[in-house]
């Protein structure tokens, strides 16, 4: 939600308080920058526990902008946030390393990156990143938010039209975050940076200037993953007292 | 080319004859309707042998809009002839049938149907227009262009999101006839027409005004067969003998 600017969310609000005829407040899993996407973002709100979910699936497909869409609805335990209960983010990034660069039907997801990639590079550098560390070269950093994660994910493929992959995921992301990470890699993947430069950048405590941020358009957050039911509510007592104020999109 | 008109041949053209500096005619494999698009299209023109190609993509990548791409350029025989060279055309035609709607990243290239569709139905009535049929029933008619047509392909499958893709492969196509195959396959799924009646229509010596025309958007081009270089010639003398005015697009 942003006043004054069209945002998902805010489409989505007024959406669902047209249908339910009455002021929704929704919670999203996770904010993402303008220009990124998102396929499998998460939401909860608050509504009557008798409500028809396949009729109010129904109604938002009719009433939702063609570049808004709702899946799914599904009714969750009162301690279900799809913030703080969620364990890990995944996000993908696409990159179109042909001469031509991207397929145009394609391009609103895709970075054309018209260059040579060296994948086991890419890899190789990516599987350095893995694991808890303070990520802080790599975020755009926000008053009180924590630059500490962990990176449970990052790996390239590359298909025979040479659109390279990336699938990254870990339990939250700092500001801009995986745009940098893909910035970085990226770099070794040209040849510019040596493999072990995108895991030297950990021992930093500040932004990392020389680091390149990825363009937005190129990112989609394609899911999260949540706890069985049953655990939800012991999660919520635990993220109750950790809760980390500030937190922050990709 | 339409004069007055932005169309994927006109801007190739143009692209071509500033990066070679001299006029430059070009013949493309199928004209497409408007909003059709087009991931396989073959042209070929009349240009220098010492040309160097890798050279053109590169010029062509920077100078053409992001929305007409070149792939690749190579040499070809004298004989070859884009347009009556050509063995077969493949089509793609894409449905999203969740309630939801097409994927917003992809509604560019895929129609919304969000009904019901029973694939097996739809691909029983495909089988039944499979071979060399009179297409009027599904042709826009073109003077003197021929609705006789080989049908090779028409397969439906469906993915885990509901989108069903329809592949159709043809010697050629008439006037409108992939959309219009669609449009009466996309009634036999939603079971507003018996599995037999595709095929009942092929009796018909004229445009069936009870098929819908699929939308335009829906349908890709995905690529055009061609045969080895050294059956060219006989090839071109066996199609300039039947050659046939006013062959259309799909």
């Amino acid at each position: 939600m942003q006043p004054g600017l069209r945002t998902v969310c805010g489409v989505l609000v007024d959406a669902l308080s047209t249908v339910l005829r009455e002021p929704v407040a929704l919670t999203v899993a996770g904010r993402t920058d303008a220009g990124v996407h998102a396929t499998g973002q998460v939401a909860h709100a608050d509504l009557s526990p008798t409500l028809d979910t396949a009729w109010l699936v129904r109604r938002l497909a009719r009433l939702l902008p063609p570049d808004v869409r709702v899946r799914a609805v599904s009714p969750v335990p009162p301690a279900f946030d799809a913030r703080f209960s969620a364990l890990r983010r995944h996000y993908r990034y696409r990159v179109a390393t042909a001469v031509h660069g991207a397929d145009p039907l394609r391009a609103r997801d895709t970075l054309s990156w018209p260059f040579p990639l060296d994948v086991d590079a890419v890899n190789a550098a990516s599987a350095g990143l893995l694991g808890e560390h303070d990520f802080a070269a790599f975020c755009k950093r926000r008053d009180g938010a924590t630059t500490v994660r962990a990176l449970q994910e990052l790996r390239w493929t590359v298909d025979d039209d040479g659109v390279a992959t990336a699938g990254v995921s870990a339990d939250a992301f700092c500001h801009s975050m995986v745009r940098s990470l893909v910035g970085a890699l990226l770099d070794v993947g040209r040849g510019r940076r040596p493999v072990g430069w995108p895991a030297a950048l950990l021992t930093r405590t500040e932004r990392a200037s020389e680091v390149p941020v990825a363009p937005a358009h190129g990112l989609s957050l394609v899911g999260v993953d949540y706890p069985a039911d049953a655990d939800l509510a012991a999660r919520a007592e635990r993220t109750r007292r950790v809760r980390v104020p500030g937190e922050a999109g990709p």
